[in-house]
């Protein structure tokens, strides 16, 4: 995508051997670039959340494990860069996926050929992920085409949390059909729920969707359900950080609530996603573990002063406790479909079966 | 209630002939009181929320007209100072409630006893407040006791926004069944949702939960449906800015979203309000009127720097634009009952009717 009519990835190699990122925790108000060198400095970007988004984070952590393997591509090295990139985020799938990948890669190399085969299946992965949103936003065009009609009414889109683009290599999850929309001529308007506690739809979404032009309006995560009882809601798209074999969809918290409004509202609920977050092995959304952030993220908030400055305010009693689960699981029930890579389907096992046949569900 | 061992009342007359409320848009980070002298300097503490809570703003409104008859207690300037406060926040129904029994009250006295009647009517809406909440505590106290049973089990309560005795004169509407079971010896846990765009629940209900010791967790808005999954909810509890009288519930906004989530995982969702607040001449919740309120409540956030300081915070990029209703309307079929100072009833023109025989609906 672009900005400032300079076309971006959200990651990418440099020549000198370090892998750049937008650090997106100073969005949107300072669009800058961070230099990761080492495991460690890729690890940080992920559990601060300079790189969030689950297909983002798989792309990271499959760089981090390539920058362990320059420094050190002993098997036990490795072993041990997993397991520290994977304890960053445990609720996302593709993590999990990417090292695995990455893994294999290394596995299958000549000694002395590793760390180059690492750092070539890692730019495999980004390549990957552009082409499956590109694919989301071809599948995911055709539901909005559908349902702007033949006289192409103005349609009000809701989205929760971030998977734009930012949250990707490129194009995004549940974005991407958005942008394809907007670029296809069709009238879209965006619903931006703010995404409390950590407000990426406020700094992420609402960045990326005005920077490409696409009308948006940036609400409170609790408005989202009088919206749609207005009729101001036409349809919800929203990422996942987990499917299970099943369709359930673990995304960012508060999302379950506007599926419950949505089907309450007979609004049709999307899910947009690549198979690479589907978790063949889960076939209960409860059985997905629950990533529990730092209470900070619902005590303070951060943004940008009158002055100019970026200063953080605490917004509760110094004496009151806060917790801060980061995702919620909405069941299969309340999801009208899924958008894959490779099309449309129901959210169920035989949706996901007959768009995924080669895979198995491992027990 | 008490705040470092001192009773208060959030409105009350001075010996000076003013009349003094808390600060609440200082709160929880500094407790100041300030006077009001005048209509205007009443309808600004309504406007600007240093007031707020459906019953206090009818306090602050017979106040403020009293304030306006004691300038000039003529018919003109009468009617022009209760436009002026009706226009306040046009979504509370206390309000013009209070409004109108000031104006009986001076109808009613003598040409030079008005402003004295005015203020004693103002004086008789409160204490008459005080004793509707604490009733209405008494009899959610009753089905508080039910739930936690004879072993008396720890129980979750959910409340969203503030409906405690900062939004009354004293006691609350939903915290005051909270309060009693604390006072009882009963072991409640308060769940106290943020309440974005004006964080009502971490700046206000937060701080009241923690000045009489009540345990309680701020979450994000979003988190309270992922909660009700788990179990960890036993009851919802929330105040009522206008009640129809088919029993339609308008309170802050997400307290649908709220309502969705306790039906769907089968908890009890109680609105607690004093009969006050019933508009009677409404049968349908859409047809109340949805106050919008300043976009700046949605791209700004006010807190404390770690510097001390009180500060506000851009959240949202300065190009995007972003939509603040106050309000929605949780349909009377998802509330398990209302709880009044005359009991409790289903949500119902038959529920309502059997505790208020002598109110007729107005066509």
């Amino acid at each position: 995508m672009k900005i400032s009519d300079t076309h971006y990835r959200t990651i990418w190699p440099t020549a000198a051997g370090s892998v750049r990122v937008i650090d997106q925790s100073r969005l949107p108000f300072e669009f800058t670039t961070v230099d990761l060198e080492t495991l460690e400095d890729a690890a940080r970007a992920i559990r601060t959340m300079v790189v969030r988004g689950a297909p983002l984070i798989g792309a990271a952590a499959a760089y981090g494990l390539a920058l362990a393997a320059r420094s050190d591509a002993s098997d036990q090295r490795l072993d041990q860069a997993a397991r520290v990139l994977q304890a960053t985020r445990p609720t996302a799938v593709n993590l999990a996926w990417a090292l695995r990948r990455i893994r294999a890669a290394l596995a299958a190399a000549r000694p002395g050929e590793r760390v180059e085969a690492a750092f070539l299946e890692a730019a495999a992965i980004c390549d990957a992920d552009v082409e499956q949103c590109r694919s989301i936003g071809v599948h995911g065009l055709e539901i909005i085409r559908a349902l702007a009609g033949p006289a192409g009414r103005r349609l009000n889109i809701l989205t929760h949390c971030n998977a734009g683009w930012l949250a990707c290599v490129d194009w995004g999850t549940a974005l991407a059909p958005i942008y394809m929309a907007h670029d296809a001529g069709i009238a879209v308007h965006v619903w931006v729920d703010e995404t409390r506690p950590r407000n990426q739809g406020a700094a992420l979404t609402a960045f990326e969707l005005g920077a490409h032009g696409v009308a948006h309006t940036v609400i409170a995560d609790n408005l989202g359900g009088h919206l749609m009882q207005r009729g101001a809601v036409d349809m919800v798209i929203v990422g996942s950080d987990r499917t299970t074999a099943a369709g359930d969809v673990c995304n960012k918290v508060g999302t379950y609530l506007k599926a419950l409004a949505a089907r309450d509202n007979r609004i049709p609920f999307y899910a947009a996603l690549p198979s690479s977050s589907i978790d063949w092995s889960l076939d209960h959304g409860r059985d997905i573990p629950i990533e529990e952030r730092s209470a900070m993220e619902v005590t303070h908030v951060t943004g940008r002063t009158a002055a100019g400055a970026i200063e953080t305010v605490r917004v509760v009693p110094e004496t009151s406790p806060a917790l801060n689960l980061a995702f919620d699981v909405t069941p299969a029930s309340l999801v009208t479909a899924l958008i894959t890579e490779r099309g449309v389907c129901p959210a169920s096992h035989a949706g996901l079966r007959s768009l995924y046949p080669d895979r198995e569900a491992t027990p």
